[in-house]
């Protein structure tokens, strides 16, 4: 493997002494690119996409082509472990990713078990082309949902707006639930185990739905499992230590449970704010994010402005890693995103001197 | 007008001794009862049920034909609001609200003034039916969407998923949303007090979409809009208080500001932990919520034995008005909303005496 020629993500995750704050932005490869429109209309369809080695390195460049990001993400999407334990992930038109065989019967459930990983080696043949792609230009970032944000797709058959299913669930039939967990739990500790044996150098685990929960529901029934994948992750790979975040969408208020359950960095969606993030958990671990991701239908001199902001809540010191609070939308147009990008990294060096 | 049978509602406000924790559900007249569908057939449409106090008093008060609810809330909508400054409130088929004409030129926005309350005059004709109609069995509640809130829909033009515009706005040209800001601000403050006028006994102000914002934003664009309105709101009519509650969705993180704007009661979602809530605010305000609305998907035994666990986490003595943490679902059985209030008034007693 090539020598790392910018560590700056990595360093930040460590709260090392940085030059500048390291950025990346969630769903950097994706719809709002026009080169990404491009291959995915050659791929034919967006599983073509993940499922192709050579289509997924293609795509996790072209931000990187673009924009002088600090980091590179694993171009892939977490349905493709619920796809894997057999639960036939289809795409409908217009409506977004959806299951022929949602979890709601008990039988189904009890027969719910660890898939082969044989069945997601396209995302390790992934990982390990983009790893030579890139050259050591940047770290690569591998991935996976949360334990609660998958059963929330694999138990609803889709997205939902309140998810009534798995609520039902979690209150009449929290056994049930609870089984669905500790198998997404052993199958995302093996996923990522393997995506950092195929040569991912940091990861992140996207709990997007854990915010939807109430407090005593989100201990018991998301952070828990996140905890246990945490504790059985490979924290060091080639001899260097490889760090994981984790990202609960609408976890503002959780931020002391979530700081102690062995990642080395929470993520932050906008609600946050990022002075106050710090004071209650930033001695623990480092932080990620927290542009409002709607901030960028703003012009690019807002768009600064906003940044200038959110690098002042921070202050001064490594520990921050910029990011989105949330994905970027297909609909920003892509030269405000290379103003955010040009904005962090002029804007920061003056808090790292 | 009759003597108040039934004050608990009143009194939990003002944090005075209670004999059960009283309880009302937000949205309680609403599609997930029978008659009330068989009501709004009747109307030919929703804006048919706001604009008739007869129907809007028919749909108020069959919840609590059904439950032993301890307050009542006017049945209108919002937009009722937007819809008398001449944005033209329409239904589209199965897609929500919408305006004919979104506020997003500087002209048009430049031209917002407050509308002539005449224009209102069947909201206020509803609440002055509304309490002759409840001879005194509870309390009324007016509401308004906050400044933001209304804000939203007045420049998005209907519901949105990401707020584009309002966010381009609020980073582009704050100046024009904040003039938008200042007209919703008076409008609603002489809405709410015609309200009051008319018979309202407590006001609510639902700020649904303020916790879409960073914390930042929050304070500038949302917040301190509901504070001018509670400063310029009778607090008083027929020589008793008229308390006011304030409900920002997804607030949890802002609590102590949101307790400073002087409200008698803060309203919280399901993701905050009540007992965290009184530990930090309870000295100065109520609290109202927070049940998760989803919840009500499981079956009543789940339902009873999540209150037990809600009532709990307040803890004894009062101050708490118990509610869902958002509106009831259209999907819900009623004979779980009445497992709800059941379990509310039964197991609560203990935590009065």
């Amino acid at each position: 493997m090539s020598p790392l020629l910018n560590d700056t993500f990595l360093r930040a995750l460590r709260r090392q002494p940085v030059e500048y704050t390291p950025i990346w932005m969630m769903r950097q490869a994706g719809r709002y690119l026009p080169e990404y429109r491009a291959t995915r209309s050659r791929a034919g369809s967006f599983m073509g996409l993940c499922t192709s080695p050579d289509y997924a390195t293609e795509v996790t460049l072209q931000p990187l082509e673009r924009f002088p990001l600090d980091a590179a993400i694993l171009f892939s999407d977490i349905l493709t472990v619920p796809d894997a334990m057999g639960l036939g992930l289809y795409f409908a038109e217009g409506e977004g990713p959806k299951f022929e065989r949602p979890l709601r019967d008990e039988r189904a459930i009890k027969a719910l078990a660890v898939p082969l990983l044989d069945k997601l080696q396209y995302v390790f043949d992934a990982v390990a082309s983009i790893r030579k792609a890139l050259q050591g230009r940047v770290p690569l970032i591998g991935f996976s949902g949360s334990p609660f944000t998958l059963a929330c797709y694999m138990i609803e058959g889709g997205g939902s707006d309140d998810f009534r299913y798995v609520k039902a669930m979690l209150y009449d039939r929290p056994d049930l639930l609870h089984h669905i967990l500790a198998v997404n739990a052993q199958t995302v500790t093996d996923y990522l185990n393997a995506q950092i044996d195929a040569g991912a150098q940091a990861i992140q685990i996207f709990d997007t739905w854990g915010g939807a929960l109430s407090h005593a529901a989100y201990r018991e029934f998301s952070l828990a499992y996140m905890q246990q994948i945490i504790a059985g992750l490979k924290r060091e790979a080639d001899g260097r230590p490889v760090p994981v975040i984790v990202f609960t969408k609408g976890g503002g208020q959780w931020l002391e449970e979530i700081a102690a359950i062995g990642a080395d960095c929470v993520g932050l969606d906008w609600t946050t704010d990022l002075g106050v993030a710090r004071a209650r958990i930033g001695q623990q671990v480092a932080l990620q994010g927290n542009f409002d991701p709607n901030a960028l239908f703003a012009q690019p001199q807002a768009i600064e402005h906003e940044v200038g902001r959110i690098l002042a809540s921070y202050g001064s010191g490594s520990g921050h890693v910029f990011n989105l609070g949330h994905g970027i939308s297909q609909f920003v147009q892509p030269e405000h995103a290379a103003a955010l990008v040009e904005a962090v990294h002029h804007l920061s060096r003056p808090y790292h001197v």
